[in-house]
């Protein structure tokens, strides 16, 4: 499987994958899932929100386990973010049969569309679409950086976008949903663990903050220092500030994307615009540290001549995974660790309306979002096992 | 004249001039010079470079007296950068037409190509092929963002980019050339100057430096602090330290452009590349700022384990205008003041080949490079008499 999937969207000159939701990349990986499906006999559907299913048993008998993850990527994103988690469920589906488990409920394998949101710049849109936390409204006024809308792109994919929306009925058909991933850390590597399969406790809340820094265009080579009001200077200083009061309050906090206008060599910009994404164990945490950033940016404006605005792009609060769940998966997997993540994922999304869990295989560098991002082959194998156990658990 | 060069390349949501070198815009701007020039008789030629001349008497006699500037515009830019100086050539001629004067030697009114280097990144690149500052293989190597090189661009253009080079016998018919321009900065401006109308001493040594950080991209949302080695800290470091390094040295450095790789908002970014223009009034100066700012990167990378790399892009040495130039027309004007620039200019690269000078007219909020740059009406109309009257002295 891996061979088929591998050079999908992959750059021949990085290395790294480009698979962005409803790209031609896109929709060769989800081509792949349906010829995946097929070859088991697995019924293959596409829900209203873009989501694959592939089903095993009655959809309608309900109380349904549920695995998979997402096959789009980051821009330069790795082979293991998502394709790992909907590789180990065909696997373990695969693991399954061969133990000949009989099926006392129907289990699907899903590819949920657009996690990563690297194209319209919202993550998890087919499952929040689904658990209405997004609205088709919303979800129509999403454009890329090329300025095509959300539906236009699912539209040009044979994919109906009036059909967006909250998908209640569907959503009740599942028993349990169990997303494996690659860890985006090291913590399972870390000495003390040193194990290959961890089971998630919670998602930090975490959220997406637009700092933009308005200042005033002027000639890098004539303008004084002391007349300009340079926003490069603020915006500097915001990013040095959110590493140290993240790193004092025990949170995360980056800037990772900028835009500047006019971005020319010579001139003075008349705006700089940064993304913080920042997350912390707690949501006092979190909000207590984006105040302080705020606090200094602005602070550091009045300084430079430079106004400073912040906008909430997104906020999500602390996920805590179904307790019952989360236990029983690790009694069955023998004691494995249990462990909070950063990271949002369509089974934090799920959480609200389904008894969600998630394994975590170790990587063993941490390196994530990256075309150097990996994992063991036999640490991938242990996943697909301790998948296969835990679905066994909960299909009988 | 002003009415309709106005609205040419003039974005209608900003106000700012998107004029770049052999766009549809600059070919508006190109035919709007021709027409000027064939409603007063001129004979028009555009030399092998690229270069716009308007000829009033025959150039083969030697000696002429030239003036203009330039049409294209940076990114955002205003309407005054360039266009002022073409425009006042047109309007002295029309000055010294109406006084009856008699031209004893050729007179010519010039717009040169790509002043702004806005989109092949080289300023000044019509000057430079014909003083064989640039050579033909260098500029048939420029390229646009979006991969077009500068050949291709011209030939679209209907201009022969094979004929492209040193330009040795056009110069040498070129007795003295002046270059009106708004002032860059508000020195004119200034409470015991506040005047005018100045003459131009020197253009201070300017270059561009690219400095790449280089570090590892990961997952913003789940690799530790101390995990990370995130070039945006390091730029953010090094953007600060430029600013202290050139207030103490008293000169100029700006980092106005950058370039994040892969620009997520949830990932640290594997390399950032960030541009730094820098000026000084003499070359000691800028060589020290600009180690200074590399050694400062490059401690700062180490604590980040970011590597740091810097590519001079351009090093253009001080330029001193021709000193009988500058105080005859100083005196002619009454005792103008005679005073620096940072900026490069055409009449920077020609003051090698032939006697040059510059007349600055007075921009009362220094602005540059912007929409809100702006000179008095009063101001323009000043500038165009001292034009007029240096070129009448020039011209007897």
């Amino acid at each position: 499987m891996w061979k088929e999937l591998h050079p999908l969207g992959r750059h021949p000159g990085t290395g790294g994958y480009r698979r962005y939701a409803w790209t031609p990349a896109d929709l060769e990986c989800r081509a792949w899932f349906r010829a995946q499906a097929e070859a088991r006999g697995l019924a293959c559907e596409t829900d209203r929100n873009g989501n694959q299913w592939a089903w095993h048993g009655d959809p309608a008998a309900g109380g349904a386990v549920v695995t998979g993850s997402h096959l789009d990527s980051v821009p330069e994103g790795g082979a293991y973010d998502g394709p790992l988690g909907v590789l180990a469920a065909f696997a373990a589906y695969d693991e399954l049969r061969g133990r000949g488990v009989a099926f006392a409920r129907p289990l699907a394998l899903v590819n949920f569309a657009d996690e990563e949101g690297a194209r319209f710049g919202l993550s998890c849109v087919g499952s929040r679409l689904a658990a209405g936390v997004l609205t088709r409204d919303a979800a129509h006024a999403l454009r890329d950086a090329d300025g095509v809308s959300l539906p236009r792109a699912m539209e040009a994919a044979g994919q109906d976008p009036e059909a967006l929306g909250p998908d209640p009925e569907r959503l009740a058909r599942v028993g349990a949903f169990v997303e494996l991933h690659i860890e985006q850390g090291r913590a399972l590597a870390l000495g003390e663990r040193d194990t290959p399969v961890g089971v998630a406790s919670a998602i930090w809340p975490h959220g997406r903050w637009r700092f933009e820094f308005h200042g005033e265009a002027n000639h890098a080579g004539t303008t004084l220092l002391e007349d300009r009001r340079d926003p490069m200077l603020t915006y500097a200083n915001t990013v040095l500030a959110a590493r140290k009061k993240a790193r004092l309050a025990g949170a995360l906090a980056t800037f990772g994307k900028v835009a500047v206008e006019p971005n020319g060599v010579n001139a003075v910009p008349s705006r700089v615009s940064g993304w913080l994404d920042s997350r912390a164990p707690d949501q006092g945490t979190l909000e207590s540290v984006v105040a302080e950033i705020e606090r200094a940016a602005a602070e550091r404006g009045t300084r430079d001549g430079v106004e400073v605005r912040v906008v909430t792009e997104s906020s999500t609060p602390v996920v805590e995974f179904d307790h019952a769940l989360r236990d029983r998966i690790a009694a069955r997997l023998g004691g494995a660790p249990v462990l909070p993540t950063g990271a949002g994922h369509d089974a934090g999304i799920l959480s609200a309306a389904v008894p969600t869990a998630m394994l975590f295989v170790r990587n063993p560098t941490g390196v994530s979002h990256s075309p150097a991002e990996s994992a063991g082959e036999d640490d991938c194998v242990a996943g697909v096992t301790a998948l296969a156990d835990v679905l066994e658990d909960l299909l009988v």
